[in-house]
């Protein structure tokens, strides 16, 4: 815990009083990663809401007191990207790994006149942050912030795999791989759109109980079986799934997953961070045979403009996000949390910040 | 050259006197694969027309001088994959790699009892061959049999590939890896569905002429080029295509063409079959960002559903075949068609058989 300098926000930024913001295993992976330039002194934390404070020059969509989501990848509405209807990858805003702020390449952050990097141009682990106009949505005020939060990354993002990338049909299978709160979303996505049979796979009891208890998906998570996944997959499936997701970040895992699929329409959406290895791999005769493999970021959404119906929805009960919190833990126990996931022994922890 | 025995056709199987018969790269590949086992003796080709000689028991689609194409990936009707709708991946008489016929996994063919093995089940390299009933296709009788047999494999394949697969749209911009007859199908079906760019990527000079003499797409064959190849290219798509297609069969280039199409929708899709290293790879980082990559088996086509339609659109001059036939030889001259592939000189070689 240190004290920071926050600047106010420049021109088309808004400052925010973070509300409350969940920790997300890639916060872990940035943390921990070996394969990324380490960018540090750096205040993590992307999966949050907050109450506009502030708000810099130009900027007309947000005033003081708005009850907003950050946004780990933004939405400009003019690039090629975001006006083609077809992509959430905007080209001005997209996902920032360089731990400064779009327009300036600058930190708003500091400690004594020394920057103080940021994570994904959000920083949420603050009881302040400065954030791009293009980085923040607006939502409706009687959301209850201290569980939306989790729209703003994980749990919005397996419903998005399931919703837009992957479209999940009625009456199909379904395999994924990894049962945290990204997985278990991508089940409820599916069982959302009827899939018949929802296969999970975890090599951590803990998780596949817990996927149990919800009644999610039938997990699978006999070490045994791990050896020959693809083919039991196969056989209780009856030649292959239709979809399989991998979120557990592991590239080695992509073949399992596209051997999991069924020849002809086999569909594999990868949505993990690798840890370790970036190179992900597989025999050709995997795609020969008829199937795809298809990535994505935050589930296809364009944040500014879908996020809001996603908290509409989950205000008219359609979809459920309580059931992924595991633990509430005020600010100064935030490292609990990071102990937390990183044993394995939580979904989503949400910090809460001092009101 | 050497005479060998071939039995009269198995129950459900047909005997066909070839007509003609084209020289497809992956008979090569097949042949000199060090990745894949070593089945000899065996008689390659599968690109073929031909004339039915004989019917075995309880074949009722064919009768005796029907005009058929061979299919080198057959289509049984009624299998998971055959009756889905998505699929060309039949489960029954699919990709045949043994060297064997589908219903007993024995030869037809023999010299002094001692068993020839046949290549994806068709074997065409001969005057009279067996194939199941699954493995042919009746066609229209006024069709010349010595052109469409290019519709048997490479020319079929690239069209699908755009048609089917990639579902090419209107003023988008494609790449294409490979000139061979496979890419120029590929751009031949892209420019059928109104692509505005068709860039056209190929180390041999040769091959780059006859796809500008043939006004096919822009080739782009300068050598030093070829070492910046996906920067090239997305800095005059303005970020890159919208589909790549994969025609060669070096998974290597499986990542220049992923980094060659643009973030948020680019297509790639993979149809070459290697001729040495059977796994791709590519950075998560390109799939993250919104790729798909997806591999496809004779350009997505139900052979038997949707061949005779594609002889019919070459009967009314709908599409293209004549122009990618580049050499005539009589069956004895076959040996110099297997050294014209070889040596990148020519693109589809039809092998006449003795009438």
């Amino acid at each position: 815990m240190e004290e920071v300098e926050l600047s106010p926000p420049h021109p088309h930024e808004i400052r925010i009083k973070v509300f409350s913001s969940s920790l997300c295993r890639s916060d872990i992976s940035a943390w921990e990663s070996q394969a990324s330039s380490a960018i540090f002194p750096r205040i993590f934390g992307h999966e949050a809401s907050g109450i506009v404070e502030s708000i810099g020059e130009g900027v007309t969509e947000f005033r003081e007191g708005d009850h907003v989501l950050t946004v780990f990848t933004g939405e400009c509405r003019t690039c090629r990207q975001c006006t083609s209807g077809k992509s959430n990858v905007c080209q001005v805003l997209g996902l920032e790994r360089r731990g400064v702020m779009h327009s300036d390449q600058k930190t708003r952050f500091s400690i004594k006149g020394k920057p103080v990097f940021h994570y994904c141009a959000v920083s949420s682990f603050s009881e302040y942050t400065v954030v791009h106009s293009g980085c923040a949505v607006k939502v409706s005020p009687n959301a209850p912030l201290e569980k939306i939060c989790l729209l703003s990354c994980g749990v919005a993002a397996g419903l998005g795999a399931a919703w837009n990338v992957a479209a999940v049909s009625e009456g199909s299978t379904v395999v994924i791989f990894g049962l945290g709160t990204v997985g278990l979303s991508v089940a409820q996505g599916a069982r959302l759109k009827g899939a018949s049979r929802i296969i999970g796979v975890d090599t951590n009891p803990d998780k596949c109980e817990k996927a149990s208890d919800n009644n999610l998906c039938v997990p699978v998570f006999d070490v045994i079986l791990l050896n020959f996944l693809s083919q039991v997959i196969k056989r209780i499936t009856d030649g292959g799934a239709d979809y399989s997701f991998e979120c557990i970040g592991d590239t080695g895992m992509i073949t399992t997953a596209l051997q999991s699929c069924c020849d002809g329409w086999g569909l594999t959406v990868t949505l993990g961070v690798p840890k370790v290895k970036p190179e992900m791999s597989a025999h050709y005769g995997l795609l020969l045979t008829g199937r795809t493999l298809k990535g994505t970021i935050f589930g296809g959404w364009k944040p500014k403009s879908d996020l809001p119906s996603l908290v509409d929805m989950y205000m008219n009960k359609e979809i459920e996000v309580d059931k992924f919190i595991t633990h509430d833990l005020p600010f100064e126990d935030i490292n609990t949390a990071f102990s937390l996931m990183r044993e394995g022994k939580c979904l989503r922890c949400v910090i809460h910040m001092p009101r």
